[in-house]
């Protein structure tokens, strides 16, 4: 009786081992279908997006590539970061160039200008490696998608601040780069914006700042001399912003409502500090991290299922504007 | 020996199982740590986004439908359709409450027209529903995004194409709904490009044919008779192609160049038949997709990492447009 006890202890325990086996191996299959049918946006570690840039230590780049490396993270791949050290068209079309030859899942391109990178975009575009532009578009270019600022938008948002900040009345000046589109357009907003909604303002001057601090103070003097009354100046840049603000400063003017552009640390410690009333902070992140995202939806074919000439991404990302003043400044310091 | 033989088999099956239910345990929490840990971009399939329309029979939604449930799918969430079955403001405020009230996970509302569900809209962004606006915007509410066609720039397209037909010369109209937002901008882009590209080109007649194939065909009609020399037309939306398409029939001029807009079956008819000779498809799969993709990142909170009063999302993403032709009209039939 014993040894028949055992044998049927042995074959109970048989069973519930071929029993647990099987459940295990239906549950495996059932968890590993899971994650990987059901969740395409799960790319490999060895899937490499780059971000290529110009004068790429500038500050300004950081929160594109936090959006760029956030957006890695939660897919799963891998990025990198280059670009031109210098403000310099050859050296960024040699970079690119360089980086289409590895042959990377897909490149993020912030344009120097609007035609110089034109080709070598194409030529990625028509070797198959998946191209965003970010932050400063080449229109012409095949790139699938341009994500960045509407700098209208943003000029018609420094108006209607300046309005606020004037109570809608008083004459003010620009500070800007005249020869550069963006800037173009911030003026544009800006001018337009006053002119049609607030009758009882006028913009009295618009001046060049060459993009340097020191030209921009220079063009801040002249405006406050030429036209004393002035009550507010909008700098399309933020060394026009740093250098109105020297103006101000020098000429004991702080009544004199100032709003600039961007976000690097000179133009928030004089947020901070009161000297200037605004500046405009662009979606730097945003930028990156729909960059990265556009650009896995092309690499693993998940974009609008193909028509003939249908476009497989939207063709125009704006990522917005945030006023940034006294009160929301310290959110904006680097962290 | 018979009993030591069975109890060491016992013992060793024994220990064999115990090593299968621990290495089962350890497999199942790394399978499962996967996919918990890495993929942001899984949901719940009782996480419910909810699309609200006007109209809501209409073909034009379908592919704007498909694009939400696409990217539902790839996220593992459900989605409703809801919508004014009618053109009716009061019918869609109702409809836009009832779903509110049932507190999904997000929501993609077309507006009927600007301002008439701002309060609503409002109401459910305060109460931390996600919203975000497709197609048709209703611009002063707290919505976090607009995704749609830039109406401007479909009209530019409109223009050049329009310039392709005729070799960059000859005379123009347009036959458009005067009194609608979208419809204003379309016509500004058209006229404004062949103002400022086509020199040899002109614009001779803005029509109103009041959205209505039967109104637009007689709008045609009298543009043939005051303007005989008249070689192209250009109409803002669908029912005014099938009406122009109509009157080059009756009179037996088919060598006129028709443009059309957006591609109900009628139109692409008409575009494979001939008659007219492009029509413009609306990114109607990206504004769905993208509205999807932008709510479940609200909902899961892997949006813009949070700057006071910074923009979470893009504030507007242009869908784009393609211009359809014979060539690739049969790309564009609903499957």
């Amino acid at each position: 009786m014993r040894i028949r006890a055992l044998i049927v202890a042995y074959a109970g325990l048989l069973a519930v081992f071929i029993a647990y086996v099987y459940h295990y191996q239906h549950d495996v299959s059932r968890i590993q279908s899971v994650n990987e049918d059901t969740s395409p946006f799960y790319g490999k570690p060895d899937e490499k997006y780059v971000m290529v840039t110009f004068q790429s230590g500038m500050d300004y780049w950081k929160r594109c590539l936090k959006g760029f490396e956030d957006a890695a993270e939660a897919l799963n791949v891998s990025v990198e970061y280059r670009g031109a050290t210098q403000y310099d068209v050859n050296e960024q079309v040699t970079v690119l160039e360089q980086v289409i030859a590895r042959k990377p899942a897909g490149i993020a391109v912030s344009a120097i200008n609007p035609t110089a990178l034109t080709k070598t975009i194409n030529k990625a575009v028509e070797e198959g490696i998946p191209v965003v532009l970010f932050d400063s578009n080449a229109s012409g270019s095949k790139a699938f998608s341009f994500l960045g600022t509407n700098n209208y938008s943003a000029g018609v948002t420094a108006a209607h601040e300046m309005a606020k900040l004037l109570k809608n009345e008083g004459k003010v000046a620009i500070i800007t780069s005249p020869h550069q589109l963006n800037h173009q357009e911030r003026t544009r907003g800006f001018v337009e914006t006053i002119y049609q909604k607030y009758p009882r303002m006028q913009v009295v001057a618009v001046k060049n700042g060459k993009g340097d601090a020191m030209a921009s103070k220079q063009a801040a003097m002249e405006i406050l001399k030429d036209y004393p009354d002035v009550q507010g100046i909008f700098a399309t840049e933020a060394n026009g912003g740093v250098g109105m603000a020297e103006a101000v400063k020098e000429l004991n003017k702080k009544e004199i409502k100032l709003i600039s552009f961007d976000t690097e640390k000179q133009t928030l410690d004089l947020v901070k500090g009161g000297v200037i009333a605004a500046t405009l902070a662009q979606g730097t992140w945003n930028m990156g991290y729909w960059s990265l995202q556009f650009l896995f939806h092309l690499h693993h074919h998940l974009t609008s299922p193909s028509r003939s000439g249908d476009s497989p991404l939207p063709t125009y990302v704006d990522t917005g504007i945030t006023v940034v003043t006294r009160e929301n400044v310290d959110h904006f310091y680097a962290k």
